[in-house]
């Protein structure tokens, strides 16, 4: 990778983490958020390390985003509305933040002439899938979120970028992250709930869901190593775990952590919420087959998320 | 299908025969069209019938989309930057005209209670796909153009609204469409050189291009038929013949029909223009299972669009 590295979203969970990460090595990173969501103390080392400069900026700027581009030599995109939700309430919130903010992205880069780009995708894209775990070849999916309908807008719109304009890319389809400076999801709402009220817990759905989740510091292992190890000109690649677990594994783990035994009840059905899925887990056996392996499992993934949680009570209040 | 039916594109190629269709059936029919590239000669004969009303308006203006869909029972949402050619001189086009128009048109739908959609998408959606012929559940597609990579933001966001708003949708992933008030591609492009020089022809790529094309009122029937027959949330629907041909096919009996015999010149590469895909032939066993076949060859269809052309010598002119 050559510098300075450019990160959008970079006071989130994954682009401040992968910020912290770049600087050690002795990177030059070029930081851009608007800190709608980011968090302006995720940042704090790296405010003060010399390689580090923040550009404060929302990417629906497309001239500005043209101007903090020069210079730079490849883009870790992973500004985004995260909130996989089914926006009901904001159903142009995806478009905005997701598919037009990507192509302004993009745009910026073709201005620049850079043409490497790291984009972090999601398992949602497979919407209800019938295979799994679910491999990057799967059937042409049906979308079933506006979340995961923006992420293909963006994956499509980057591989016509990669065709059109000789563009190379890494596109990375996720499963949920957890670890340190995770700040929304369900590991968070279970925490504040039973913070609140340590005798109760309402889980939405029947508690069957099942999910699989990576660490943090796993997934930026997995990126950087694809960078290296993948050279096409269009990279698609899952990342996840080998494992998975149910809604109901990771509240025992929990509840286990801080010691509690709350009286569980269940709003019912498979789905936690609308557009959620009940099921994703990836076949990650393309980035396996090179390699590459998580070093932690999803139970201490979790307890790394509480342990985060913790010693960082602000964090725990960030979002509604 | 309950009246009144909004047609958006109602003065593009497609449109404009659906509206004189469903005029003829007895249904009432707005007519959307911005006249960007829609011709206002191919509604004559509707702007003439009480049952018809056109509504002037560019579907990027949300608050009048919201307005002029007062009443509508079903969308056919045709209009859109119907260009395949990669847009290098205009990568916002496909963004704007086709993605954000389409999630006016949900939103304004979703404004209006209207829950029925059927949708005009493209094989280019399947990429360079190693499947041929390509069914509706492929392989995950890699995209190749801003074109289709614009048109999957459009499926993904129709099946996200089926999933979230309880809309029903009939997306149709169509071949090229050849037929009367067909206004460009590569048969006009033949007709358009032989006409002004009927001693050469310069062919893009080497000939052996090859193409699946439908025509246009075997793709209207076709649309008519799904919507009876398939019933489901979300229903994507392949729309081509059983046979393709190759460019080289198509230069022989647009030549034999114009009755001439010019030298070939072809430019070379397997690729027509950037972004084009050297090969789209669909699988339509989905559709022909049901009972639906074309009735017209891709030979028949050609004819019927030199026998339009040589009668409308002011659509030859419609285009650069």
């Amino acid at each position: 990778m050559l510098d300075p590295i450019i990160i959008t979203g970079c006071a989130g969970f994954i682009g401040s983490n992968l910020v912290d990460r770049l600087l050690a090595q002795g990177h030059h990173v070029i930081g851009i958020d608007n800190f709608s969501t980011g968090q302006r103390r995720f940042l704090e080392r790296a405010l003060v390390h010399p390689n580090f400069r923040l550009i404060e900026l929302d990417l629906l700027d497309a001239e500005g985003l043209k101007q903090a581009f020069a210079g730079g030599q490849m883009v870790f995109h992973f500004a985004a509305n995260a909130d996989v939700r089914f926006g009901v309430d904001h159903p142009q919130k995806d478009l905005q933040q997701n598919t037009i903010a990507t192509f302004n992205v993009l745009e910026a880069m073709r201005a620049r002439g850079i043409k490497d780009i790291a984009f972090s995708s999601t398992g949602s894209i497979y919407g209800e899938t019938d295979i799994i775990p679910t491999p990057e070849n799967a059937p042409f999916p049906i979308q079933t979120s506006l979340y995961g309908a923006s992420k293909l807008a963006c994956e499509g719109m980057i591989q016509a970028y990669c065709e059109g304009f000789g563009f190379k890319s890494w596109i990375f389809r996720l499963v949920s992250i957890l670890g340190e400076r995770y700040t929304h999801g369900h590991v968070l709402d279970f925490y504040k709930k039973l913070s609140a009220n340590p005798d109760e817990l309402l889980v939405l759905g029947n508690g069957g869901q099942k999910k699989s989740y990576l660490y943090v510091q796993d997934c930026l292992d997995a990126m950087c190593w694809s960078i290296e190890k993948f050279t096409q000109k269009v990279n698609v690649i899952n990342l996840g775990t080998k494992e998975y677990c149910q809604v109901n594994d990771s509240i025992g783990w929990i509840t286990g952590h801080m010691n509690l035994k709350p009286k569980l009840t269940y709003s019912g059905g498979e789905h936690g919420w609308i557009g959620d899925n009940p099921f994703i887990f990836l076949d990650t056996a393309k980035i396996n087959q090179t390699g590459w392996h998580p070093k932690l499992t999803i139970q201490e993934a979790i307890i790394k998320t509480l342990v985060f949680l913790e010693d960082n009570c602000w964090a725990v209040e960030i979002r509604g």
